[in-house]
């Protein structure tokens, strides 16, 4: 063990990275900032997730981004240098479609226009429920009005929440996500949101089916305590925070989400996962 | 008493009403509905009110609109035929400036645009709290994100909230109100808003100080369950509600709030009164 990595992972034992056969990697804050343009990746985050992918580990990806479609993402990913392919790549709109589908619902979306291609072909006419996504500027009042009378012209009130992010930092400043709307209207019509993304439990296991792993042979790396590090615990992974995206030092003494290790960014938990794998 | 009004109480003793000394009145949704050209007043209630204020009883209006000055307000409620004077009419922003002055604080204001007057000569220049009022189409995204960026931006989150109000009803369909967008900031910031208005016990406890009646001399009548009866009981105040503007049929059965008197309208809630109070 390299005393630099030991020194990263704060004194803390990282002994449970011998039994970790695979990696889920959150994206946004962990492999680049988002911003103007796309973002930009965050410095030795490409060649980490390049190590990673040859050290014979299992990688999948898992993001609550819907500002975009999956295919649409991959591609902008792949321009700032990460070479990752769009079936290994988890997000709520996939996740979404699936749901509709097995429940015969038809939704009112209130989703980010360059989301919308992912919902082509689903019926629409009649909605019977409510999507939110991240839609940015399109949470205007007149669109979270529409919603809101949709869901209270229900006889149930049924509203999915594509994540439940409270804000993320663009270049030029932080901007309110997803969760602060879904409590809006959780409020405005007394009912509670069933969130699809991270932390859902069923959309972590869907990953979890996926990489054909137990929960405790993986491990999350993300910049979200909440949702990356205590939802994945929640289902029984390790989680790792870095200290990029929207860390804040305050999460390193949350009263009830504790990280298995904290990490400076995606190259130091990398190393350190892969130092102690192999030690 | 006259079977009419025996009936119209549900059955419900009002014994109660004989210590009456004052009615606090709602107003939007029990005086008018809002909409398009300031709203209409609903039927019997102009004549109502002024047979209460002939009565020898004291009566005060209580109200959480925020989208006019007071001045403003009331002018709009003269011209649907109320006479009532500006002093007698109790809202949210004069209990904000208060707030302000006597804590020393520079807002951030998020309100409707009319209602900025109210607000002229506060210092604004170096925001240490939010205050948030039914801002209306001024809930945009950007609007809302500035107001969050200033929260966060502060050592200890402070954010004032004019109502809590869940929506309320326009001539072209329901309206989310300022109470939704507090708990989206709320979220957004992990703080908890401090409500100033209806149903904060220090708004109510204002008006009976300016009535000079104890609680239970006073009854308040409003269409709200929860901000008008549930917050006026809460205080020791009887609650009447009203089966005019946001009354719903299942507030009848609500879980925990139980209005000592359930009346059709303004009208019949005011001849009860009268009524019982005299026999």
């Amino acid at each position: 063990m390299r005393s630099g990595v030991s020194s990263m992972a704060a004194g803390r034992s990282m002994e449970w990275v011998k039994s970790v056969k695979g990696v889920i990697l959150d994206m946004c804050g962990v492999l680049y900032d988002s911003g103007e343009g796309g973002g930009k990746p965050i410095p030795g985050s490409a060649e980490a997730v390049k190590r990673l992918m040859c050290s014979g580990l299992i990688v999948r990806f898992c993001t609550n981004e819907t500002q975009n479609t999956r295919e649409k993402f991959v591609q902008k990913l792949r321009r700032m240098g990460f070479n990752i392919s769009v079936s290994h790549v988890f997000s709520p709109a996939p996740a979404m479609l699936r749901i509709l589908r097995e429940r015969g619902l038809q939704p009112h979306l209130l989703v980010h226009e360059d989301l919308m291609e992912e919902f082509d072909g689903v019926e629409t006419t009649s909605p019977n429920c409510v999507v939110i996504g991240d839609a940015a500027d399109r949470f205007s009042y007149q669109n979270l009005n529409e919603a809101f009378s949709v869901l209270i012209g229900l006889e149930e009130p049924l509203l999915f929440s594509l994540g439940q992010g409270r804000y993320y930092k663009e270049t030029d400043g932080l901007k309110l996500d997803v969760g602060v709307f879904m409590k809006a209207l959780e409020y405005a019509c007394d009912v509670q949101a069933e969130v699809v993304g991270k932390p859902s439990a069923e959309f972590f296991q869907s990953v979890l089916r996926d990489m054909d792993l137990q929960p405790h042979e993986v491990v999350m790396v993300g910049d979200d305590l909440v949702n990356d590090v205590g939802g994945a615990q929640r289902c029984g992974m390790k989680g790792v925070q870095v200290r990029t995206g929207k860390y804040r030092p305050s999460d390193e003494h949350h009263p009830s989400v504790k990280a298995d290790a904290h990490m400076d960014d995606l190259a130091a938990a990398v190393e350190a996962i892969l130092t102690h794998h192999a030690s």
